[in-house]
């Protein structure tokens, strides 16, 4: 059997569920076509359990959320859960409205979830230790100095969830309940590119539709991501910023073959 | 009178009414621009009637359904009769679910079509020969053995509902009650490019919106994006991928003038 | 104090809440982002106030209008009066149906506006003096002849609501009760990109809330979006047309700084 998770996504062409919002919708279904992966974007609970049970995936993303597609997130967690096939949750925002945060935390009671990715006062905002409410797009960056508290902060989540727990920012963080690993791959340019994290989410949904192990499928699709954030921000010319590297992005992952993948990965266990 | 419909289409500048998905809305919005039309997206079935009482062509897309935009689906289907405007349907992800699938027949059934465009497993949906159910992005590929049985169910298609059916995918074939045509245009990487399907849908509600014969526009705007989609293959550099591609077909679009969509068409009566 | 408003958007870094359509949200998050600002996009009523206080400013846009989403832009409107700050508002398609144009209305009667940016029919609807219907996308421009009467127009809702109007199309003007500029920036190419107008909404939400003086920001606002349509279109190469020209007016923002919006601005006091 083939190691490398994005070759096996190319073979395997996984049916991936996205319950994600209408702002970067577009570029998660590009990237998951790019991975080699089939994006089926549903949202309507009328519907959900259905299209959940026809993939292999499930990705759920909390950003521009509406009292429907709530609903939808919870009928396909739970149908999800039942097939036993993964779950990525992306909390957007969660803490930055007492509506986002409190499904957050209802979809955690709820839903048995793989994979759970967001920034850093996301994460803190789910593990209950953050007191002041911070935006969709925070400046919380993880440091130097902080990167083991948020280490350890991931770490107590992933045991009361069971889900491996991915903080990404400028250094990007994949802990489960017994280990912790650093990725310092990536460009700054990403922090500019709206949408890099769901896109990342979405890829974590391929990666894990082919993978039995959640915190390798976890670190392989941060660092896919963050090494094709650097393709992208090598070719860009001098007269181009974040829209065309938005699209050089894609067009890494679309070109992406695991060699160079892992000759450019920088990964270390904390 | 000009026989170039792309040249009219042009000249005419139509009005082109969408209700679509939001994942490829904004793709949509900009070929519909690039080919010299005027695009409004609105769903609401508040506004639905009186937005197509506006337009010169209809298209109904059924990516992401949910109940208030299906409303304004059938509202703006019938307003669209009354005015005796072209309706587009394209039924994404028929099959998929049941909430898609009754809706695509009941739409069907109340609204008078020109033209449905679908992959083969959504056309099979609708018409009534699928057993098992599809996902949105079918690998249920027209190959050149089952093209002739392909053309076969959508004459029948044809002669059922009375509009024009295109089928797209590796081949692409257009077919009405009495004749089928196959176009062998296009490029593999446009299977890699979400909303190429809605795009299609789009670009024909405006070739559509300038022609009386809704076979030649079916074709004509089958053709135009298949050139369209080769010459956006040739202008890629070696590390761009489907998400520069998705820019090139619309560019190529924006630069297609009639004489190259004639010199490059391949079309064969079949 | 630096006056450059652009320098202190990117200094500031403000965070601008976005009621807005589906179809440009994307373009709107990215532009956003290019200018050095945080986008937060959030249209659900449950939520909607929240997201707004944790904002510098509110850019509220009338496409792909529905009932929640309308009542989201009354609840953070008035939560922004309440706040004192900056609302802009895109009344995209008022006058293309009465749902757009009451509620436009309805929104000028209850809310506070800072700015108003539309096309002329937009405007005219809005002012009370349009008896016919006009659609989202209209060919209703700005001739030089007509300018002075939509000066005088602009300079009477702009009396009538305390609210500075722009009003764009091949030539833009921005107006508040007592002055009005005209900037003949820009490029043609620009009308066949859709969300131009929206990036620009976007675009003064970001530099209002880094301002106090509303005219000065709508004015440096419309020049950058134009300034950077026009490297945009420069870089252009022969192949390419509105898709790559819609990121590489993105791009321009990235790259934008004061010293080249000054060098390359043509704005004409009235």
């Amino acid at each position: 059997m083939n190691n490398n998770i994005i070759d096996r996504v190319r073979l395997v062409k996984p049916r991936v569920h996205c319950i994600t919002n209408y702002v970067t919708a577009n570029d998660c279904a590009n990237i998951l076509l790019a991975c080699g992966a089939s994006p089926i974007m549903a949202d309507c609970p009328e519907e959900s359990a259905e299209i959940t049970s026809l993939c292999s995936a499930l990705v759920v993303n909390l950003g521009t959320p509406d009292p429907q597609r709530l609903e939808a997130m919870l009928i396909s967690g739970k149908k999800a859960n039942e097939l036993d096939i993964p779950v990525i949750f992306d909390p957007v925002g969660a803490g930055a409205s007492h509506f986002r945060t409190d499904f957050a935390l209802k979809f955690l009671r709820e839903v048995r979830l793989s994979i759970i990715r967001g920034n850093l006062s996301e994460i803190r905002s789910l593990a209950g230790t953050s007191s002041n409410r911070h935006g969709v797009d925070t400046t919380d960056i993880i440091s130097d100095t902080s990167i083991q508290s948020a280490a350890k902060l991931a770490g107590e989540l992933s045991l009361k969830t069971g889900a491996v727990i991915a903080i990404t920012g400028e250094t990007d963080i994949v802990v489960d309940s017994s280990s912790a690993y650093c990725i310092h791959n990536g460009n700054p340019i990403m922090s500019s590119i709206t949408g890099c994290g769901c896109m990342l989410s979405a890829l974590m949904g391929a990666f894990s539709a082919v993978s039995d192990a959640m915190l390798k499928a976890a670190i392989e699709a941060v660092t896919a991501m963050d090494v094709c954030g650097q393709v992208a921000a090598e070719h860009l010319l001098p007269h181009e910023g974040n829209a065309s590297c938005r699209n050089r992005l894609i067009d890494a992952v679309y070109r992406l073959n695991a060699e160079a993948l892992t000759s450019s990965a920088d990964i270390k266990k904390m």
